[in-house]
């Protein structure tokens, strides 16, 4: 059967990324706690194609996922990208996995357990040396300072959600990243919460006033602070509770 | 040209409902301080097919939408849904569209206007007589009773959407529909807030502690009292600010 | 502390849902051939609330949920609901969850293998007895008869996604729902094909013209012949390759 | 009372983008054929904040798309965004806006008229000089040269979706820029065709067999050759009719 795909093209056109998007498939990642999880993850995987060729080889992308055996981590990322780049005589290769995470979290006061989900998204680029990029949608509480001043009782608050990017030199914990994130809003959001917890979170949040902007410069500092990561981005976005939009604020900082 | 579709079809199945799905299609709707409005609708179309035809004329949907030179509106709704059955030889049609729509707002103390936005659904189905509904998804603010109750300061507040569903004798403005929503809950959701509007809604919240099931509760003892309204629906999703899910209630009721 | 859920409430309204909504969990399901599979899903559970009480205990909802550690299942789904009813003191329980369940699927020809992607819903409400509901979506290939018909050459065809529910007098593989589905298409969908197997399904396509008519139909017919099968609905959506909207029907069928 | 926002920030952060997100707004836009079209546009809107602020004042952006009375442009794009800089004392500023464009587009062979719905951004950064891009989605129709070429008869087929972005010289029309993805694929998807069109746009897909790597190397061979067109990404996602995935293709290019 002839390979149409190997037809030499001459529009003289290098394409950056040609691959297969939006693939559905059950992932294992490390899991601080429990070793491993087993989660669902939604895949994009690309090559480059020089102008010579008129097109790459969609199926490849898909064998490689399966040889895998579903266990992708920050760990074999780089493993992958290599193989995309020698099964697609590639010169750079680009993978992106978006997951739901979940960490048992108790209540503050009484201790019961739940699960949260956190949204978190590796991202990598391989050329010569591999460029990693952890993601993390960490759900918050956060209180408005300027509502709680004026007001004589009462302070609006919301849910808000941030999303941290890092570049980083060694490993780095799915589970500090969100960790640093909850401790820098207003209030942690919970899975479970008893009264004696609604209580604490009600009180925390009206000790801890904070705008879109206090988030994201909380969050820098502590990333700022941090020698393992090397490059950051944060956005906050409140969902606000008095307005039918957003709140959001951005920051990102190349450190190196 | 062959008609494929006016085959005839022995797999004696009639089918309930068939037609075109996802129209994005720019329409014009009444409006109860201006005249009308301009905005974009989202359209499905179907008939019923009886068991004896192969297929349905999807062409003829997307015409009688272009006749109608996208004037659409809860008077012309059941016209539309005659010329379907007409045009497509059909003994019922069925037509639902979905657009935003925008009211212009002031803010509670400085008065300052800005435009809100609400989510409306017209359905209707045709057989012998139209059977029509409208839908609309309200933004709302609500303060936790028992949040307020245990803790020392504060309470835990957060945005909320309200979709009510209404069969009615006569016409039925949306504005009126939007009010009554607006009305029943802990404070309503605004565009533009200055500083002392900001306090008013804050304070106002604050005095006015709902449940979710409060809020469901309100809208349906009003819509109980509307002799016009002849059935209704009313949902009430909170985006809590504590938890990363929603708490709900729904109350549906059959007036007659 | 003061339980403000218990209060007594004087406006008269029962609610029919009350419950909590959004909760992201991983479960472990049944699986016909490895016995059982870990997934994500998306679970809202709700009780009725009868009008003398002001609110529903939101938390015990997920702890009911924790306390069955992640095993889900059409076996279990009613063990649940009578919790519900017991813990909250209900008449009647609802839940509904919503996962992606994953089949190894081999290539037509060449037997390569790869995971397809099917979203299924598991929808129950318990009052006196249990009523259970299966709900899965489907992708398939459709060519158009018309199409075929008319052109000398070629015929449009397209991606489609087919939604089936039903309900059932003893258990259901998730797995033979989706086959009926699959068997009743222009072609099926995979994950991987090669050449030679993308010969194949173009080919049968080709060899398969079906409207969107068809596709219900043909589901219907089998249905219907099914014993084990009391109640179905079928659904199918055509995202039409020459316009930018879907091309839908429905059927909807109790027998007895 | 109190202007929190205007204390003084000791953190020492500057935050990049601070603002709203998400606002739905009714906008008028130039239409080359009309004059003028009224959508329904989402907005967001963001300034810098420099580290000696504590926070952004956020009802301001809102005022500013009030006072502009619904009539947004391309040409006055850049005045909207000085007013921001100024009104907010920022260095900065940055607005994007989405919106649901109409044309009115005859069918291939009969003329049969039917309203195309284009998604477009416009999205704008005013540091000292305006830095505008024009992004535009149009769908299309793609058939595989492989499938073509290996069928014994048929080809499979699909629709995708291009996605453009340009930074220009001087003002572009969006129709242009549409009609230049259109004559770029294997066939242009339609609102209405009748039977003698569905042979036409059937024949001609199956005549232009393109993979998704040609699709975005026909469009950037025609922009290379737009002297007006500075830069511009093309970004062609075909939602394959054989797979439950997207084959996609991606290329950038900086002119000067």
């Amino acid at each position: 059967m002839e390979d149409i795909q190997n037809h030499r093209d001459y529009r003289n056109i290098d394409i950056d990324q040609v691959g297969v998007k939006g693939i559905s498939y059950p992932i294992t990642v490390l899991d601080k706690d429990m070793g491993e999880q087993q989660t669902v993850a939604l895949i994009n995987m690309y090559v480059n194609l020089p102008r010579y060729y008129k097109g790459t080889h969609m199926s490849r992308f898909v064998e490689i996922l399966n040889e895998h055996s579903r266990r992708i981590s920050l760990q074999n990322f780089t493993v992958i990208l290599k193989e995309m780049k020698e099964r697609l005589t590639a010169q750079s290769a680009r993978m992106e996995i978006r997951f739901p995470y979940f960490i048992k979290k108790a209540a503050p006061v009484t201790g019961a357990e739940g699960l949260m989900e956190y949204k978190c998204t590796f991202k990598g680029t391989l050329v010569e040396r591999p460029d990693l990029v952890i993601m993390i949608n960490v759900p918050i509480s956060t209180l408005c300072p300027c509502s709680k001043e004026i007001s004589d009782y009462g302070a609006h608050n919301q849910r808000g959600e941030v999303k941290v990017q890092v570049r980083f030199k060694k490993f780095v914990w799915l589970e500090d990243l969100i960790k640093l994130v909850e401790e820098s809003a207003s209030s942690e959001v919970y899975s479970v919460l008893k009264r004696e917890d609604e209580k604490f979170v009600t009180e925390k949040a009206y000790r801890n006033p904070m705008f879109v902007e206090d988030i994201v410069r909380e969050i820098a500092l502590k990333l700022e602070g941090d020698p393992n990561i090397t490059w950051f981005s944060v956005e906050s976005e409140n969902f606000e509770s008095i307005h039918n939009h957003s709140a959001y604020a951005y920051v990102e900082k190349h450190k190196i």
